[in-house]
C-alpha cells in the first residue's frame, strides 16, 4: 500500500500555498487563433497532423503555464473524446504528472461492478498517469467498488459526484427522502460507509473523496461537517458564479481538505476583463499563469477571514 | 430531421423478429485461446500489433456471428478504454453499423452541460457510427439536454439509466422519497419530461429510451405502464440472472418497445452447458449464432404466454 493519494495531494497544496485545481477543457475553439498560427495553422493546406500537433502543443503549454503555481491539474477526458484524441489525453496526462502535478482524470465513469472493472483498470492502474479520477455512484456499491479497490492498491484516490455545481444538480440530487435526507445527502453516507468499508489506508483524508460543486454554498457547509475527512473537487468557481467566499466553505479549520477547480477561468484569462489590458491573445499562457495564481491568492485571503 | 431512431429499432426488431442485443464486452481474457493462436499468437514473439489485430478480429467475428440473427449490437467502451483502443471502438461499431445492425454506444457519460455537449458530439454527431447511446442522468435535466438536442437533430437515440441490473442498484435508486416515489420513479418521471420538452419526432416510441434492468421483475412491469412509449434497453437477462419469464414483462402488448442485452450469454456461449458438445472452442462463433438465435426464442416464446 502507497502513500494515500489525497493526503498527498493536501502536502502538495501547502508546499504551493495553492487550492486551485487548473481544469483542463481544451477545444479547438478554445486555442487562441494566433497560437494556431503561430503553429503553422492556415499557411498550407490544412491537415490532420497538424491539427492535432496544435492541439497537443497548446494543452503542453498550458500545463507549462500552471504548473509552478498550482499542485493539480483536471483533465476532462470529453475533450479528447470529442476530437478523437483519446491516445492524446493519456500523453498529456503523462506531461502533467511529469510536471509534478496532481493529475485528476474527470472522466466521471459508472458502470456495474464487471464494467467498472474495465474502467478501473484503464484509468488506475499502477502506470496510468492519474493520481485520482472522478466518478459517478448511481449504480451502488458494486459500481463503486472496482474503483475504491483498484486505488487502494496503487495509492491512488477517487472523487465521487456528490452534489454537482450546474443548475438542474437539484432534480435528482435535491429530492427530499422519506428520511428527511436529500439524495445527495444519502450519497455523501454512502461515500462514508464506503471509506469505512473499502478504505484501511493511514490517512489523514480518506482516499475516497466527493464532488461537491461551489454553487451550493449552504449545503456545501453541511457537507463538511458531515464529511470531516473528505477531500473535495468543487467545481464551479469562477466562470459557474461561485466566488471565493462561496468556495471557503469547503474547507476545514486548516484551510485544507478541499480543491477548487477553475476551468475556462483560467485557460480564457486573457480575454478577461481585469488581463485584457496586461495580456495580448498571444501572451495567453502568461495570462493563464497570472489568473491561477490570483485565483490561488483570492482562495488564500477568503480562508484567512 | 430524420426518422426516429427508436422506430427503427422496432421495426428491425420485427424485420428480424428478435428482440435481443447482442452485448460485446471484449476483454483478451474473454477471446478463446485457440483463436488466438489460430491468428498467430504464441507462434513468434508476441507483439502489440498481434495483440490489437487478434481483438480487432474477434470483434468482427462476433459481429458476423450475430449480424444475421439480432437487430442490435451494444458495445461497451470501457472494455476498448481498458485496452487502450478507443479508435478501434470505433472502428468495431462502423463495421456493426455496416453489418445491418443498429448500434448502441454503452458508455453511460454524463456531466455539466458544457462537457455533456462534447460527449454529445463525439458519439452523437451525424458521421458517428452509433444509432443510440446510453447516458447517466444524475445532473439532471442541463447534463442531458445537449445529448437529446444532437440525437434529435441526427435522428438518433439516447437510453437513459433509469433502473440499472446491478445487485446494489437499489442503495440510490430505490430510496423513499417523501411523496412516495422511489428516486428511480422520480426519474422516470423526468424521462417522460424530458421526452415531453426535447422530443417532438414524429414516432410511436420517443427517441429518448430507458435502460430498465431485468433482474427487478415487479419494477419493470411497474415502469412499463408508466412510460408506454419509451423504449426499454434491458440488461440482466442471462448472465446476471434474470429469465425470459422474467424479462417479457418489459415489453408492451404488441410484443414490442424493449429489447435485451445479452452479452457474456452470447460471447462464452461455446462454454454453456447447453452447447458444449455442439460446439468446441473453435467453433465459438457457431455457439455465438446458436445462443443469439436460442435467446431470441426463448423471449419470443415467453412472450406469446
Amino acid at each position: 500500500m502507497r502513500q494515500n493519494a489525497m493526503d498527498r495531494l493536501m502536502e502538495l497544496c501547502q508546499e504551493k500555498n495553492s487550492r486551485i485545481v487548473a481544469g483542463l477543457d481544451p477545444t479547438w475553439e478554445s486555442i487562441p487563433e494566433e497560437f494556431k498560427v503561430r503553429n503553422g495553422w492556415g499557411q498550407e493546406e490544412d491537415d490532420d497532423f497538424l491539427y492535432v500537433r496544435i492541439f497537443q502543443r497548446y494543452c503542453e503549454a498550458y500545463i507549462d503555464a500552471v504548473a509552478s503555481v498550482v499542485p493539480a491539474i483536471k483533465i476532462n477526458s470529453a475533450f479528447f473524446e470529442k476530437e478523437g484524441l483519446d491516445d492524446l489525453y493519456w500523453m498529456i496526462a503523462v506531461k502533467a504528472k511529469d510536471a509534478g502535478l496532481f493529475v485528476i482524470g474527470d472522466l466521471k465513469r459508472a458502470d456495474i461492478g464487471s464494467t467498472s472493472a474495465a474502467y478501473a483498470e484503464a484509468y488506475l492502474s499502477e502506470d496510468a498517469p492519474f493520481d485520482a479520477i472522478t466518478i459517478n455512484p448511481y449504480f451502488g456499491t458494486d459500481g463503486v467498488k472496482p474503483f475504491l479497490e483498484l486505488a487502494k492498491e496503487n495509492g491512488k484516490g477517487v472523487f465521487i459526484l456528490v452534489k454537482t455545481s450546474n443548475k438542474s444538480a437539484d432534480e435528482i440530487q435535491d429530492l427530499r427522502l422519506e428520511d428527511g435526507r436529500l439524495v445527495y445527502e444519502a450519497v455523501a453516507d454512502l461515500v462514508i460507509q464506503w471509506q469505512n468499508q473499502f478504505d484501511d489506508t493511514d490517512g489523514e483524508y480518506s482516499m475516497i473523496g466527493a464532488v461537491v460543486g461551489a454553487t451550493h454554498k449552504e449545503q456545501a457547509e453541511a457537507l463538511r461537517k458531515q464529511m470531516p475527512n473528505t477531500a473535495f473537487l468543487v467545481p464551479g468557481y469562477g466562470a459557474q458564479g461561485a466566488t471565493a467566499e462561496d468556495v471557503a466553505v469547503n474547507f476545514n479549520e486548516k484551510g485544507l481538505g478541499a480543491i477548487v477547480n477553475s476551468s475556462r477561468g483560467i485557460m480564457n484569462a486573457y480575454k478577461k476583463e481585469c488581463w485584457k489590458e496586461e495580456f495580448s491573445e498571444e501572451d495567453w499562457d502568461e495570462a493563464a499563469t497570472a489568473e491561477a495564481t490570483r485565483a490561488t491568492e483570492e482562495i488564500n485571503r477568503a480562508l484567512e477571514k
